[in-house]
């Protein structure tokens, strides 16, 4: 029997919903919407595409999204200036640095540089550090608090089961497992240099699957029922039945976006399992607008 | 053949004779030894007992140990304005407070007060954060930190190695973790409700308990040949032949310090192992000194 499909679409939505009576009283104490300032450098066209989407989340709910834009060759001092200067204007509630910044900055330093209060995407130390804690954050990074929110979507129990995340990265990996260890699931986190992948995915009653590598886990890593959430938002080639790429009307490869989950393989074997697109990614970006709103109670209060 | 004992005192008087060119260099530099201030609320025997050990320690690599003593009915607010008072104060390096703190005082608030670049107990959010970062961090909880040169002590590759941390505290469990998950090892944090803990530690290369439960771990539940770190520090009864505990002269309970490993049928089985005392214990507190010393290098630069 295939899977049940965690609709992540339908709990952002619900998220989305829920953050209507916030914002209608953060207006009515402020006299204005919450505001998220939003700091792209260059022109990576990745990012213009996730300001895009934000932009639209924030509209759609009544934030006001704030894109300030820099050219590929500001000076590090140049943006560190300007992220001081959002961390103090009192019109702003949240501050997302878009990634990846140009190569010449260092991104960890300027992401430090945004007062916690005003992190709303989680990734400052001083954030990730309450992640520590039983009683965990108020502003926790959005992907890991979307595959967590989805876990809980799902109808899963994490308390006592066994759980499993490929992938260590630091707003990612790490920050999910902490989320899954203060509720009392045993995690084992796996990546690059785990020796027997498949021994410890065939375990796992949860699995989050969060490694950036297309396909890298297929129905055989799989144990049947079990809940498999895919963080992974990969571009690949569409191929024809002969495994060629296809091509569009202009001669350029067609793509699509897929997670790190064969989703085909995987379905046949899971209980449940987030879509790519469609799963983690929707609820990402609600997470992002429920961490500005709670950034702007905080602040507002 | 009984594992080899790891010891800890030999590891820790080689931190302590490494930290001499530093405490030194300090010394030229500022003119004064490097400082810690050690916040004590009332008479609690334990934290009394850690106080003069502390003392002892500093006095040994000089160190500057200064005990900042308050009464156990202490207002919140007094202890909170000694603590901005110490941060604040150019002649202190780095800050110490004492648990457990009386019960009418938040101690999680009271830590974060302590400024995190004078967090030589590594327990502010802003430090434990950085855990998260592959570079790690300069301030690391003392016990976790302890836990982690031990397993390089011993000898242990980290990179690949099937990892196993038994307890998910905020200060040790969860941070011996990220240290090893940083260092690619495989690990699984196991805790009071996972449901086969002895599934798990049979599968650890290096295994790390930190539960503070004397005796949960016994030779049944080592992998042969495995590293075992034993965090746990737990006074219990003598007991004779019989299981009756023995009595002292003035008829009280004999006491001895036992960590959460029961060390005759672990070292049967281990292929290398702490012991308690005299393991994970010394080296805590030559952590301790060395963030201090770390503490004072980027205080007094």
């Amino acid at each position: 029997m295939a899977a049940t499909r965690i609709a992540g679409d339908v709990l952002a939505a619900r998220i989305k919903a829920d953050l209507a009576p916030a914002i209608a009283a953060i207006r009515a104490k402020a006299g204005r919407a919450p505001c998220l300032a939003s700091v792209l450098v260059g022109d990576d066209p990745g990012s213009i595409v996730y300001c895009r989407s934000q932009a639209k989340a924030c509209e759609g709910v009544g934030i006001t999204y704030d894109l300030v834009q820099f050219p590929a060759d500001t000076p590090a001092t140049a943006l560190a200036a300007k992220l001081d200067a959002l961390g103090a204007d009192p019109a702003v509630d949240g501050i997302l640095l878009q990634m990846p910044l140009p190569r010449s900055i260092n991104a960890r330093d300027m992401a430090e540089r945004i007062p916690a209060a005003k992190d709303v995407e989680g990734i400052t130390s001083a954030n990730l550090g309450k992640l520590f804690f039983y009683e965990g954050a108020a502003l926790i990074p959005c992907t890991a608090a979307a595959a967590y929110e989805l876990i809980k979507f799902a109808g899963c129990t994490i308390k006592g089961a066994e759980c499993v995340v490929v992938g260590h990265s630091p707003i990612v990996g790490k920050p999910v497992a902490c989320l899954i260890t203060n509720d009392l699931g045993t995690c084992t986190i796996c990546h690059i240099e785990t020796r027997d992948l498949k021994a410890h995915t065939t375990r796992a009653e949860i699995l989050v699957v969060a490694a950036g590598k297309a396909g890298l886990v297929t129905g055989d890593h799989i144990r049947p029922g079990a809940t498999v959430i895919d963080v992974g938002i990969n571009r690949v080639p569409c191929l024809d039945e002969k495994g060629q790429p296809l091509l569009d009307e202009k001669g350029r490869k067609k793509m699509k976006t897929v997670g790190d989950v064969d989703f085909a393989s995987a379905e046949a074997v899971a209980g449940a399992i987030t879509p790519v697109p469609g799963g983690v990614g929707p609820v990402t970006v609600a997470m992002l607008l429920r961490n500005t709103v709670r950034a702007a109670e905080t602040h507002i209060a």
